[in-house]
């Protein structure tokens, strides 16, 4: 009995902390006609991030994960030091997805002394997050741009969850003539409905709880807009009330918007994304959720 | 006798005015292992831009050229209307330099309507030409990098007549991580010394005599800064006398600066870049010269 002689092998996952090795890296996988793949994060791996890591992998591709707490996209009151940041933990979970290669690069290698480079998306952050959190789409739009051109991805995903952001990366992408396919993934939730995210490690138990009246509210927000309800204050009336109810939290915005420019939307008149962030005790949490209305029978 | 077989071709120069076209072309020319090498303009070629070519040239380099008037970088007052359009002439130019490909973007090709995104170089851009034009090299940092994306070349070759233009590209496309060598080439001149430039065509007879002191005013500062000299107001003082003396001008700047911080020098202990604007009747020039101070006999 013979063995038809064929090649195999098994590859170890590959670690590049210098930007020049993890361009080594993907150009060899390129040169072997591998598509490549490509998941941002900031580490503090969840399963959201594997749900990402999953839509990213299959055929022949090769996926990249890159793991980098951007300290631009974080503003001087926010949680930078504080966040969540577990190395050896990450690197398990990315083998166990069955990622190619992790890119943990440092920040002086990402951010020179004599940095002066910005990109900068208008329009669509002027509301929710953009409005509240000064500078922080400038720092998420260049990081990806630096991570985009250092790992030149085919296709790079992200999570829904983070819905101005993925809006954000998109026109980013198109308007700088990026040839990168930027693909939304569903976001994915705990069994209550709690939107899964690094933050949730912050929260107490009794926080914890109350978490849920986020996905609560947006369920409420969704069964109006399906039931022909147009008028979008007092939808975010009721959600409001819902968040009250909960437990002492603070509001940071409730908003239906156009999916598209992310501006507000006063009559629901066609598929609207549903957005809040709630302060539940030191912990910002957001969640969002995409409704089109029912349509109407004439 | 027999000659060896030997497959060759002559392949004539492409134009694409899609991006999805350009996007192709290169692609093509990649697989088949050429170097693309890349030289943006805003057409009106002229000799400067032709030695930009040849410098891009040679090897099995694929060149391509590109020609848009990207209103962008004008301000509300400039001269975008007046700007020299001559696509007849800018391809036969091109053809004779031997450049593969021409890319012809259009305006709205290139800015949809609803384009939100800007890349912004800081520090920089804070003096010379980016203090007298606001807004000036955010458009040309944001076209560059369009252009960029959309050509991926391996290398791009700009002119150091515009200095800080190239300084911010050059800090742009280290601080974003873009795989691309940029070169600086010298500036070309005509034989009195004149910077050859496509706004030079707006210039009547007297005045074209008149501009040549920008360039006896740059080697004014060149000797003394070679004799010892290293006050830098008194070389400015003497500069600003050799334009007055030419005959009516507006002087926009006369600044002598660090060449890699373009911040200015007082002392000059080091090596400068010595750079003027100047408007003649309408029409504003700019020059500058790189100049080492002698070495310090001991």
């Amino acid at each position: 009995m013979t063995f038809a002689a064929r090649s195999f092998s098994i590859r170890m996952m590959e670690i590049a902390r210098d930007i020049a090795d993890a361009r080594k890296i993907v150009r060899a996988a390129r040169s072997e006609g591998r598509r490549i793949t490509f998941v941002p994060t900031m580490g503090a791996l969840h399963l959201a991030h594997v749900s990402l890591m999953h839509a990213a992998k299959g055929g022949d591709s090769f996926l990249v994960v890159s793991i980098f707490v951007n300290p631009t996209q974080f503003g001087p009151n926010e949680d930078f030091e504080e966040y969540p940041r577990d190395e050896a933990h990450d690197l398990t979970a990315c083998e166990q997805a069955g990622v190619d290669l992790v890119f943990l690069p440092s920040t002086d290698a990402m951010y020179p002394s004599d940095s002066a480079t910005t990109v900068r998306v208008d329009k669509l952050t002027d509301t929710l997050c953009g409005a509240r959190r000064p500078g922080h789409f400038d720092g998420v739009a260049t990081v990806v741009t630096k991570l985009f051109n250092i790992i030149q991805p085919d296709a790079a995903y992200f999570g829904r969850k983070d819905a101005q952001q993925l809006a954000v990366i998109s026109r980013m992408t198109r308007d700088l003539d990026m040839p990168i396919e930027i693909v939304g993934c569903p976001t994915v939730r705990e069994e209550d409905g709690l939107a899964v995210s690094s933050r949730n490690a912050y929260l107490n138990q009794q926080e914890r709880r109350q978490a849920t009246c986020l996905y609560r509210s947006l369920n409420k927000a969704m069964n109006m807009i399906e039931s022909e309800r147009t008028d979008a204050d007092a939808i975010i009336d009721a959600m409001r009330r819902i968040i009250d109810e909960a437990g002492p939290a603070t509001v940071d915005y409730i908003s239906i918007v156009d999916p598209a420019s992310m501006q507000p939307v006063k009559r629901i008149d066609r598929g609207v994304l549903v957005a809040l962030a709630v302060r539940i005790g030191p912990t910002r949490l957001i969640d969002n959720i995409e409704v089109d209305p029912r349509p109407v029978s004439r």
